[in-house]
């Protein structure tokens, strides 16, 4: 096609340069092509249709790279390699390709020349107007451009070319890699250490900023004294350093976990942690770039502003999760109420549209996109999977599973060639030195204080050798690398780009490959059976957690847990699941008798017959029992300073079996003891379905 | 996020108001900030955010528009109306969106200036600087722009938000739909008449082109006359539009007769004739715009300029095809020969990237993606689909699927959108009536006359009322809409663009309405067993086919099949599907002695098992064969104009069992042989398999 004249269309051919990828997407390769005249416009034609070829050719090197990334993968899942996970190679691979760009080809390829200007009084429009000799064109605003550059800008195309928007990355690849962590969150080990992965993600990553953003300070100030420091680096500067390179990104560790069945506990609070701290590190740094005191004195400390943006980090972060809760409630209400499960594919493309639908709804409203979609995932996991026939529930998590996998190989295989390709690298060796010592500093600040004052909360306590492997598994991956290269602009990002995609390489390469001699030097238990741990005997489990007694862990666990957390798992239970999907009690049973008429209308038939005759069949109602009466132990260090700590017997949920007397909640309670007798019998079979649910 | 201030990115945000959905794929929405300097800069920003804004919630309206589709079409289903498909609902829904949009809505919402101009002496340039009292910012051409349309460049800014860049339907939405179309075609059926499909795909469309194409010729004229053309509007344009509106696009009907099984044959000539179709009219249309005689007398016959386009049109097409079968075989290759199916999620997501390369791969040549996705796709199910494990078969066929339902529906609600937001209509009833007119009559040019000729050769016919429902299948849909909206720029152009979206309106919601009714009418069997027509006895086959004596025709169809076919159908399957899958013979049972090495080297250890034992478990084999023997009796009007006409006896495949007399035919020939007894006995058990395959 392209090899024919191609027809005008108002394209916007140059302007995507810099978004390659996304280009060939929409290939707004454009020629102009009146009827009567030709010579310029071929000339036109021609550039545009070289440009489209050239992006062609650019994509299929991302794609090949992708295509033997993923070979070599296999061959060394084949051969059990495990030292270098797919991610780390794809930086690899992306670094050769980035080196044989930026040294195997002719810098300057085709264009050496400076582009004409012409001058304007008025400031920058969107759109200008030039008028060539009585005929019109149209052109927009690409970006404001560094005097430095202007010699530049068509020189090193190439390079330039593989240079993408780094809103690719917040809007078409986050997105997938984030919804498909919140979707397949491990819900029985997620829930039951809620409390520790909020503690971490939310205290610890501010925790890890300021120390980190404190320490940078530091180093800046040192680097203006010997005189290293040639521009502009301010404290909040060094606070937005440490918020974006506070988002861990474990995806090595975790994947060589899975392989090796290590535990499932440690393994949910290092996946929590990072999936929820990509979330308060993107939300934070927004907050921090609002830092703006007003007046003379820019860069000094200003109340007024400070609250400002703590308010606004609130706001966005509130916002967010509530329009991801939003979305998932009613994709949830969508599915059960229609009968929808006959037709897969219909099923599915709901699905799909409705997640998406929260990203653009979030941005739409001015909230962030990726993080609605997070608690998107974690709703749709919890609610609305339930609905979905079997079928969609395979078909949405392959889904999925593929747009994930190959986002996530893209980022890191474009880091990879970023490092070559990127052509504002600023290296400071004392920089970077400062920055590998301050995030060592501030994942410890992070890991160690929290798992103490934790500790002192749960009843199953996170022994130092998962406070080590914590503090080991802090690499950082594709947040923060996306957050670096959102804005490049200035001296201080530069730099901080630059130390962000090292760091990335250093920790996936050295942390991620050093997972499996780490797991043994600690003594972590691996090979551990996903369903032993459940076990009502619990041996593995206590020895897992380094508990002492074994004999009175189950009785005890059961009166230890945090009260808030009980309320919640209550009011799901016998309000949200049953009203939001086919599973859980019917709502007639739960709600008091005034609501009846509307209890029956919003409760599914199914419900009724889950409740009477497929009670062992509900696999959400049976972990939540089981992750209740055997292993919760876990409490949050909330606002309030409440934690359930050793010793309040009696105050819990299971003791007596009602907290609020309410008459649902006897009725639960009932069912829980039942439920309990049949598990004593059952033992593993009643797990699988959990492993296989999400 | 976008409540904040986006931090400086190199974005193109004005340059990407045409093409809004992929728009949010990079949302290059960019702000510009510096760290001295705000108040123009903020006002940039503000702006950014609020394009960004407002365009998250045009896409986020084009999502809840198929949502709410799909919801419809639930309802439809679930009630089983069959009158309205869902591309047409999807269309509908557009269609109000569409007139909400423009009378909803105040026409000039934010801007209503005309942008600044400059003037510059040369011609436009890809890329312009603008220096504002000493800052530079880069600009990038957009396309030219009418005069007349200048005071409106930014006037119904909300109109223009919603008129997306036609290369995204050519390069997003298309090839998922195209490589569907490939992947799932129904290879049995496909095959057997795939002489007629090729007569009606390539000489059908070329036919009906051209006959629309000078119709309409005559209506210009006759518009000339009575003074209601204001344009010009040469030949080449008519000839273009016979082009763009020759590729049928029967989705409605075909999903009908899908629901009510209707005849396999008729079903496989429709569905055959218009994937190829679409493939004929891309490669045909960009021939005619390639028709650029020389000299003064630019729009009068040159022969020269026409074989020039004759040859592009060779050129382009066998092109793509050899790209689109080459990346097929090399990733029937890949997966033969890794064990990669012990991953599905690795094996899918290699089988995604290989097939989008293709697509890249043309592009990148100068050929048409489109088309080699298409041939990409028949070889993928073809070989690749052999050797892909059952997870990852599964897995490819529902993520195409869905694409593909997506996509489909996107662009039939985008055209419903279109004929009230597109800003340049020209409504000429003249020209609209004439071109109903003319694409009935092209249409009946493709397929009467065809249909007689292939009559002649063909033992099964296609009998009048197949031939009525081909003629009532001539929907016009996604295909005809994409090549009309890639060039709106001249006047012709946009009274085609028009008409075809009038024609696509009309064509789905009547003659797609009218599909149950017509198929009544004709008298055409519905619910036909897919498998009844495979029965040995062959009654249901020979009724549906119009045939006479029963008895006779599984020996007679034996010995009429077209050589070419028999040719490549022991091509294939001696040497191609045991080279490039699991399946098939044993090489080293076919190629000659003296390739004993090569062959035992190529021939993957299954085969050898499937040749010992698994016989019956191979159903490509098995579906190859049937089609021989029972039922293959299409040959192709080629270029010798050789038709295995009856009583050719004796000289065809079966008859004695070989023709070339290479003695791997004649282990084929016993295989054959031992195979029909096995069918004989075995009865419908054997053909699941190969309905669950493609």
């Amino acid at each position: 096609m392209a090899a024919l004249p191609r027809p005008e269309r108002r394209g916007a051919r140059a302007a995507l340069h810099a978004m390659l990828p996304v280009w060939i997407l929409l290939s707004a390769v454009s020629g102009l092509k009146a009827d009567d005249d030709a010579m310029e416009e071929l000339a036109t034609e021609k550039e545009a249709e070289e440009s489209h070829r050239q992006d062609s050719v650019n994509l299929l090197t991302f794609i090949l790279l992708l295509t033997l990334t993923i070979l070599t993968i296999w061959l060394f899942k084949h051969r059990r390699v495990r030292f270098l996970h797919e991610t780390g190679l794809a930086m690899i691979y992306g670094l050769l390709v980035g080196v044989i760009l930026r040294y195997g080809i002719p810098a300057t390829s085709y264009h050496n020349k400076t582009p004409p200007s012409c001058s304007l009084k008025e400031g920058p429009v969107s759109t200008l107007l030039l008028n060539v000799s009585g005929k019109f064109f149209e052109y927009t605003l690409k970006g404001e451009i560094n005097s430095r550059e202007i010699h530049n800008v068509e020189q090193n195309d190439m390079l330039r070319k593989v240079t993408f928007d780094p809103e690719v990355f917040f809007n078409i690849l986050l997105p997938p890699i984030i919804f498909h962590a919140g979707y397949s969150l491990k819900k029985r080990h997620f829930f039951r250490n809620l409390g520790s992965i909020l503690t971490y993600a939310f205290i610890g990553t501010a925790v890890s900023c300021f120390v980190i953003g404190n320490l940078m300070y530091g180093v800046v100030k040192l680097m203006q004294v010997v005189g290293q420091l040639t521009d502009k680096f301010y404290y909040t500067d060094c606070l937005f350093f440490g918020a974006i390179i506070s988002a861990t990104d474990p995806v090595t560790v975790l994947a060589i976990f899975n392989e090796l069945h290590a535990d499932g506990d440690l393994y949910a609070l290092l996946f929590g942690e990072s999936v929820m701290n990509d979330a308060v590190a993107i939300v934070l740094s927004s907050s921090i770039v609002a830092y703006q005191p007003s007046g003379a004195n820019t860069h000094m400390f200003d109340a007024a502003a400070f609250f400002k943006s703590v308010g606004i980090f609130l706001g966005i972060f509130s916002g967010s999760f509530v329009m991801g809760a939003a979305t998932g409630v009613v994709t949830a209400l969508v599915t059960k109420f229609t009968k929808l499960h006959c037709f897969p594919l219909l099923e599915t493309a709901l699905f799909f549209l409705m997640s998406w639908s929260t990203f653009l709804l979030a941005e739409a409203c001015g909230f962030t996109g990726v993080v609605a979609v997070l608690f998107c995932g974690i709703t749709q996991a919890h609610y609305t999977y339930n609905n979905l026939s079997e079928e969609s529930n395979k078909r949405t998590k392959q889904l999925f599973e593929v747009l994930h996998f190959l986002a996530e190989n893209f980022i890191f295989s474009y880091m990879g060639l970023a490092l070559f390709t990127f052509q504002n690298h600023i290296f400071s060796p004392l920089f970077i030195i400062g920055a590998f010592i301050s995030i060592f500093i501030g994942r410890a600040f992070n890991i160690y204080p929290l798992s103490f004052l934790l500790n002192l909360g749960r009843r199953h306590r996170i022994k130092g050798s998962f406070q080590h492997m914590m503090m080991f598994a802090g690499l950082r991956g594709a947040m923060a690398f996306a957050l670096a290269i959102r804005d490049t602009a200035t001296y201080a990002r530069q730099m901080m780009f630059t130390t962000t995609l090292l760091i990335v390489f250093f920790t996936v390469w050295v942390f991620g490959g050093g997972t499996t001699p780490m797991l043994s030097w600690l003594h972590i238990r691996v090979g551990v059976d996903p369903d032993q741990d459940l076990q009502p005997c619990g041996d593995s489990f206590q020895v897992l957690q380094g508990d002492g007694p074994q004999a009175e862990g189950q009785s005890k666990t059961k009166q230890e847990s945090a009260w808030l957390f009980r309320l919640w798992y209550t009011f799901d239970h016998n309000y949200l699941k049953p009203i939001l999907t086919h599973s859980g009690p019917p709502l007639t049973s739960t709600l008091p008798g005034y609501c009846g008429p509307l209890a029956s209308c919003l409760t599914s038939p199914q419900a009724y017959e889950n409740h009477e005759q497929l009670r062992d069949q509900d696999p959400d109602f049976l972990h939540n029992d089981r992750d209740l009466t055997f292993t919760f132990g876990d409490t949050a260090v909330t606002a309030n300073g409440a934690s359930g700590a050793d010793g309040v017997g009696g105050s819990g949920w299971s003791a007596n079996g009602k907290r609020s007397g309410s008459t649902s909640e006897e009725a639960l309670e009932r069912e829980l003891d039942s439920r309990e007798q049949e598990l004593l019998s059952r033992g593993t079979r009643l797990v699988f379905p959990i492993e296989d649910h999400v």
